[in-house]
């Protein structure tokens, strides 16, 4: 059956292992052979979403099925607030009641909340358990799937509980992008921009040319294209640093504001692409006020992310709501905001400490985007 | 102050990083030094248990603020009780709401409980923040708070939620020692016996001569020299396979009947090194039943192990008990139960699949030891 299907392969190198990350259409029913092959344990767990599990997980059980193992599914309410500590335990407790051993694989199938929750468990569970991710939405597929990054939410604050955990194998099967929303479809676009803004112009002249047309329809080749090229910029970058100790932090481009526009509203009326494209309008219009960046390419960028849709009946978070939670998540890193700007496409920057009339500044820039 | 104080350094190699443990007397005012060398953030927070926070806290508080630290102190009730999620949680909520950033050292201060759950807090609070084990047991500091071994419990069983994390610094103050009980003094020289008897003839010969002295003086200088030996083997064997894929497991020997021992009685009328020592007797009965060992060696060993005190008003466990939580705890292993064997003084071999009615021979011997 494996060798029927072609799949593209990126190789990923971490600290621990490298992995493939596998991508084509129609490859869900090779799971089993290509999990075979990896000399895991024969119990799978399969953790899923009830939304993705009842329309993709017949195929992945029975894949599983017919390569020899026996499959556990654990299907759970989708959506972010189902990504927490509380959950993990209750899973852990299923697999332990299940038998489930060391050598046993975690299959995490689904999108990002998915893959990290499942990725959590699978690190934490006898202090790791082969982890293997089948993400089913263009954002997992383009980037949250790579690079080894899982965690759950604390109350006080996203992904505050985690761990870097590399999985022995990532399988993409675009053709499961077809059974996303419109909006879920404009928000992994989202991540494709970023991608091409701060690591590939060609990418970039694809979008100029094809955005509307690789968003709303049924994965064409074109769209495989696209994916492909987004993974491997995440591929790469991730294998020269695995920790975010220097370049991984270019990925963060448009994500300051962008998280922060997702806090200050409640994470739940705004996607995360949506915030990201809002957050890289801000940081292109700081880019500029800087001179970091010349105005054509601003202008080029900033037309791309226009043609984004706006949320749906948004009410935008006030300025200093917004700016707040940009100082409260940089506790993170010490006392001055970083941010990734842009020199021009393909071509970012890290800017250690942005003035604060500056930031202000980008932050108006993004919400006034939003209207 | 660190130039006065001298201390024995052991290296540790570890996938992510090597890192030193230091042992010596009156070393604990040094640790602000020492933390500072490191070059981590300047905000610690300091994990302890109430009871070893009340006598050694303020010597570990003083030492941070001196060198420069503010200190968030976090002591928790004593018992392997506090090692649970929630917990963890909650001390991941302290930290948050206190600003600790990724780059800020979170120290666990204690025995092998605040050791496993202060790791595991550091292992997943922002994916990982620099860890200092400063542990004040004698199990901790020969054995649990070398090789990056840390874990919570889950209510179907321990350590099932875990990680390997390396400290980036084990310090270990044998004057710590002083202030424990006769009872877990005798629970920590099981594990040194355990490593003499895996890995060190010359150790063995000094426990046989002076066992105990050695568990119930304060502090003789003997007792570094032992403690030391037992840090050296444990470094010595988790710096080639920090996994447990080969080598690490021998450190489970006597661990077999001990873990289901602990487990069959509810972890709480018997010390974990009283079970270890049963487990020993029980492990080297079916060695010398196997073949494996000489009775010459067999005697000598045994004549050592029962030299430790009886646990106090203890009703020993069924056989069933015992056997079905061996079974229970070797799922994670797969179908046949693994155990450690000794051919000699400090010649251990694995044994892969010990014919159940010699495991019901070796429980039997064990639990007999008990009464």
């Amino acid at each position: 059956m494996e060798a029927r299907v072609r799949a593209l392969r990126l190789h990923v190198r971490s600290r621990t292992h490298g992995y493939n990350v596998l991508l084509g259409a129609n490859i869900l029913p090779s799971l089993g052979e290509r999990l075979r092959s990896l000399e895991v344990g024969r119990r799978v767990a399969v953790i899923s979403d009830t939304n993705v599990f009842r329309r993709w997980g017949r195929i992945a059980v029975r894949s599983l099925t017919a390569a020899g193992f026996s499959t556990l599914a654990i299907p759970l309410p989708p959506g972010e607030r189902t990504k927490n500590l509380k959950v993990a335990e209750r899973i852990i407790g299923k697999l332990i009641s299940a038998g489930h051993a060391r050598a046993d694989p975690v299959v995490a199938l689904g999108g990002g909340v998915v893959g990290d929750l499942g990725g959590f468990v699978a690190a934490t569970y006898h202090r790791g358990v082969p982890f293997i991710q089948v993400p089913t939405s263009l954002l997992a597929q383009v980037d949250a799937s790579i690079g080894g990054k899982v965690a759950v939410d604390h109350a006080l604050g996203k992904n505050l509980i985690g761990a870097f955990y590399s999985p022995l194998l990532v399988l993409s099967d675009i053709s499961t992008l077809r059974t996303l929303s419109l909006r879920e479809r404009w928000s992994g676009m989202a991540e494709v921009v970023k991608a091409a803004l701060i690591a590939d112009p060609r990418l970039t002249r694809i979008l100029e040319k094809d955005l509307e047309r690789l968003s709303r329809a049924a994965v064409p080749s074109r769209l495989r294209d696209v994916v492909a090229r987004s993974a491997a910029i995440k591929t790469r970058i991730v294998s020269r640093d695995e920790r975010e100790s220097g370049e991984r932090i270019l990925l963060n481009f448009g994500h300051t504001i962008g998280h922060a526009i997702e806090s200050a509203t409640g994470y739940g009326p705004i996607t995360h692409g949506e915030a990201v494209v809002a957050g890289m309008r801000g940081a292109i219009a700081i880019s500029v006020e800087l001179g970091r960046c010349s105005s054509a390419d601003a202008a080029r960028a900033l037309a791309l992310l226009g043609r984004f849709p706006r949320p749906p009946r948004f009410r935008a978070p006030s300025m200093p709501s917004v700016l707040s939670a940009i100082w409260r998540d940089k506790k993170k890193q010490g006392d001055s905001i970083r941010m990734i700007l842009l020199r021009g496409i393909g071509n970012p920057v890290v800017e250690r400490a942005v003035p604060t009339p500056l930031l202000s500044f980008g932050v108006r820039e993004a919400i006034a985007s939003l209207a």
